[in-house]
């Protein structure tokens, strides 16, 4: 099908801050066009936006109901073909269900829902569905990240014995929640993230680096959240020690009051023969450590790379690619994973880069163009809620549960 | 005008590097749409080209005069805006001076053209018409440049001292471009980059990010080029010592056989009281340098930056912004100002960020949203013809001519 | 008394490896001589170390309670002032009673004893004594350590909330102390270092670290230990769980089998209103984190330090100062306090560096001279008996006892 | 010869920078000690010095003559063996010859002497007798520095083609000479420190570093020298492009006014199949760049290094060493280089270390324990003297010329 594929937005009006990263995503590698959106729950706001983006007013709609039943009235080649879910938590759940139930693809912002009640129904649509349903776990597209996922699969630094994941942020040092911080504000609200604050933001994110990475999971934990800041309703700290289901053993510790951090997300794993580290900051660099050959520093778009490595590489060594290029892979591989399914799949996946030269096409292959899915965002969700579990118990150890 | 800006491509096939690059970076934001191409000179190349960025057939050209004659019949509601020219350096001028007779608004990659003469040509055509232009001289585009130079014109660290700007890669190490390599083979090729090698390619890179850091021009120069590699029939190395108009010294040197380096493009500025760094590589991070101080570390997306590097920041501090978003920033102005042009400059200008808050709106201004533009394509090809004429002296100075 | 203070030493033969730490760290400064010693229990062993530092004859003995008593023995000009204590930890007890009882000086190698038992008799006997005891706790007599201390101090970063202090090494990744390693050796063997392995051998340096930063004392904790390698009788890794007196939360982690880590003791700290990174790998830097205003970078010698990072700089800023300094501050303080006690205090104590200049001289200061004594030591044996407690408990959190 | 070696002091009154690294130099290892000094031209400040060494009063000496006469009528078992000259440079020549011609070895500050024709003339004494002559050029003592010589030796980079070295500092952006600061006041007085400033202070570092890593040596130089703060009589800046034996090209740049940047001497090194990058401000690692496998990171003291690395390297991996190590690696050397002139070479010298254990001992072997004499003085002097005849020429290109 020689067109672009088409996405309807939910949420993402112009004050939001993920969906303006959700469109640049979707529209780096002209694979994906933005053709509707439901912006914002205020038809005002929602047609602003629309109008700021350049989307003809009868593609912009007062809500994601009409949005879906609208386009679904649209012929094959004028509507859309998925929606991006970028709303707060508390919407995912029925966004993506009417969505789904009306024949709708689906791109959904993590975590996947507000509880994990809804999150099993989801898992149930989704699985009783034939859409495709990609969950920006944005932070597990970085090339490096994949070369690190190859390389422990590989076997080269040996069984995995200890990983430390860390991820420290300081924007909540202070109640900013009560000064009008949108971000801040929903972010903090149970009525709108659900039960875990930063636990859920971010520590999900950590949870789903270290899992993907190490190819483990987490059987049981124990965790010390805190609530720094008085006046806040959920936790903006935690502190957690990890087992994985080999034997491993680890730290998962995350915060929003590290005063003076960014958005440090950082992973450190041990083998019997090497580790790697990863800087989610500095994201074009992964050490690969060994104690009797010291480091090797494997560089984005440097040598012989992984397939899943070269495939999510746009740009020639030291020519850094950042935070946009994750949500584009998964944006791209979503796209390819539908055009796969209309059955054309060898049109244009990247399968690798040569040195200094541009991306070289391709056969679609699930291998190499993965992106997170719903078992991804029940993990995530399992976290959550063992973790809180765990925090509100005197036992050391709380098994992980979905 | 409320609809995207419409780019059309010269070069730019699906084989090249930097085509990739434009079009990235022009769809980043939204603003621009591509809507026709002749992207090589090869018609079934260009073809191939336009179906896989999924162009319709009719706007695909055979050649860049057709596609400027064609859409220049086409309703001003549906023609190209402008055109962006990635071809390699012998095609500039030629399709530069086509486009603007023709009417159309240009974005050119560096540098402007083969030669001097070309050069001053164009710049009479530009300057004698009313066409937006644009040079991509991406590397000062990045936020942590933009305010560095706002760090300078306060005159916070005093009247500049010295400058150092490097710009290693290592790349040509061997005789690549007798390997088939497409990028190797034209950028050492003086029939199609020019008289000058490394120097033409990178080294313009290197003076315009200090000229434009610190304000200051090169007034004479000393310059040793050297081809290392047998074979290679133009520079694959310089070291140069500079001289500006205000008394301060430096030193630039550029090469290509720096084994082991990707794109290390980097400068430090000292004035009588601080210095500032930037490396490209890590391209969120500047320094501030001070002898009774110590260093402060500026980042983007940090504190109260300028307006400018605030302008030029898509993201929250930390999550890493890189390469293509220069391109991005370049095309984006370019929009900006063709839409100033156009009579409502009010409408998207972003101005600012708050934050981790999405970046905010407000009115066009041309020294917030600056690009590179005929100027600098002048200072570049004075540049590579003074650091030719140096080479081959004996004298000590020779002075920047133009 | 004008003359060097004189050091008899008990271990540290040719094949060891901290007692030629202790000799040069004593040497360093010009403040102490080293006239004797007892190297081995092996007396061939002592003797070939005593030849090998030039000693007389007559002041190497086969044993450390010869040593003690023939020092003794010797008139006030010409006997040791103090011994040295580096043996494996077994020998502790005994030898730094022994030298008490017979009223020599005490600088003793952490920790203080293999036993909580030996620990509190030595805690009795050093308290009923009038004899200086110093315990090298090396990594706190870093200059930016102290400053770190001193800022904390100050509460520039307010009230703390977050201690990160990890301790990976690697060199155990393997069951080393089967092929003959005499470091691994010992270290790894119950009956010579004690019921902790990496807990003792370097997680008391991470506890001491974050509680002479912070001036917080841990309350609580929950320790989850392991041994990595098959044949290992003792912990190889160590994750912990922290909570402060203050209400401070923390994570402790220490290995010795995180595969290509050196020794990478280092701290994050944060503060209501600011943070603090410190590694002792890259000592001279203290990095100074604050939401507002991005980092600081504070340098050894660099602007306007504490008194008591100043006074433990013997450099100008840019010559780096290292690990043997850390022996030498501890050293070199112990002599301070020795010469105060003898009623000289005023002589040579350094308590500043003016810029680039040499260190400048003043009354000795215990508030700046400080160096780690019997309370540091009973920490860290609370630290050691706390984790293993915890260790083999169920319950999350373990009282810290000593 | 069972005993320590002896060293007498020239110059290095308390008031000094430089006399008191070399004192912590000689003392590290346990191998010299320090038995008289004649500190300062005054004798009064001499004397204080010598009781603030604990030194006995007859062996302080009111000058070097003195001191020189005086300790050559004592019999061999007492007297010192060398002397030690600290003194600013236009001391060092008479001292330095007088020494020699009464039978005394000689370390030496660098650079050698004020002037050329004194270097010829030390140059003749010191070939024409038969004293052993050590120049502290510390900064090539570092184990790096001598693990990247090794490299550069077996060939593995490939024929060297470029040298970037650096040497800025920026202690001297004011006229700190004028306020009493005596490290600047010599250093910037032509009378007391020769026709250089930053050229002979600085500048000769950086050339005998590049010289020593690469085995090359510098044939023509093209200098541009500047004195940036008014008042100031000698250059405190240096930009210069080097050509060497082989054809390799190069920039050596020095500074005083680099305002922030504290010591921090580097150099680059490329070959045709790789690169070599090291700092002397994180002095431990070595960074080997190479265009196909990314860097690979060399650390003191991990993994298989050089003899000659592991020889100067006196603590385990992570463990860091600095600024005072390299004067005692120098002072070891030349102490061994005694022993062995003495006939008991093979007592204590160290050729290696194992894992983390103890340096072991071996042989003294020159190729091994080397260290700077009087050709790297004439280098030095070389240096200096070609740079200033550049710099006021006009001619691009001046001949290295001794």
């Amino acid at each position: 099908m020689s067109r672009k594929v088409r996405m309807g937005m939910i949420g993402g009006s112009l004050e939001a801050f993920i969906g303006a990263v959700h469109r640049r995503g979707a529209a780096l590698d002209g694979e994906i066009e933005l053709v509707c959106g439901a912006f914002s729950s205020d038809p005002a706001k929602s047609k602003a936006t629309g109008e700021a983006l350049y989307l003809p007013a009868n593609r912009v709609y007062g809500s994601y109901k009409e949005m879906i039943l609208k386009e679904k009235e649209l012929p094959e080649g004028e509507r859309m073909d998925f929606v991006s879910i970028v709303t707060p938590n508390h919407v995912h759940f029925e966004a993506a269900k009417f969505a789904i139930e009306n024949g709708f693809h689906v791109v959904l912002d993590k975590p996947i829902t507000l509880t994990m009640e809804e999150a099993k129904a989801l898992e149930k649509i989704v699985n009783g569905s034939d859409v495709i349903f990609a969950l920006t776990h944005n932070y597990t597209a970085y090339p490096m990240v994949k070369e690190a996922r190859q390389i422990v699969k590989s076997g080269k630094i040996g069984q995995i014995r200890k990983v430390i994941v860390e991820y420290p942020q300081g924007w909540l040092s202070q109640l900013v929640e009560a000064t009008g911080q949108k971000q801040a504000a929903w972010r903090t609200d149970p009525a709108r993230c659900g039960a875990g604050g930063g636990i859920g933001d971010i520590g999900t994110h950590a949870e789903n680096l270290a899992e993907y990475i190490t190819g483990l999971k987490i059987t049981e934990l124990c965790a010390d959240l805190t609530i720094f800041v008085d006046g806040r309703k959920l936790d903006d700290d935690a502190n957690i020690l990890l087992r994985f289901d080999n034997g491993a053993k680890g730290v998962l510790h995350n915060s929003q009051i590290c005063n003076g951090e960014e958005n440090d997300l950082n992973i450190r794993v041990y083998g019997e023969f090497g580790g790697l580290k990863w800087r989610q900051m500095e994201p074009n660099t992964l050490e690969l450590t060994n104690q009797e050959n010291g480091s090797h520093i494997i560089r984005t778009g440097v040598g012989n790379l992984s397939a899943q490595a070269a495939a999510h590489t746009r740009q020639p060594a030291g020519h850094p690619e950042g935070y946009v290029e994750t949500f584009a892979n998964i944006y791209r591989n979503f796209a390819y994973a539908l055009r796969a399914r209309w059955g054309n799949s060898s049109a244009t996946a990247a399968v690798g880069n040569l040195g200094n030269d541009h991306t070289i096409s391709g056969q679609y292959n699930p291998e190499i163009h993965d992106f997170p899915g719903i078992e991804e965002g029940m993990r995530g969700m399992g976290f959550i809620q063992t973790v809180i579990k765990s925090n509100n118990s005197d036992q050391k150890w709380t098994k992980f549960e979905i």
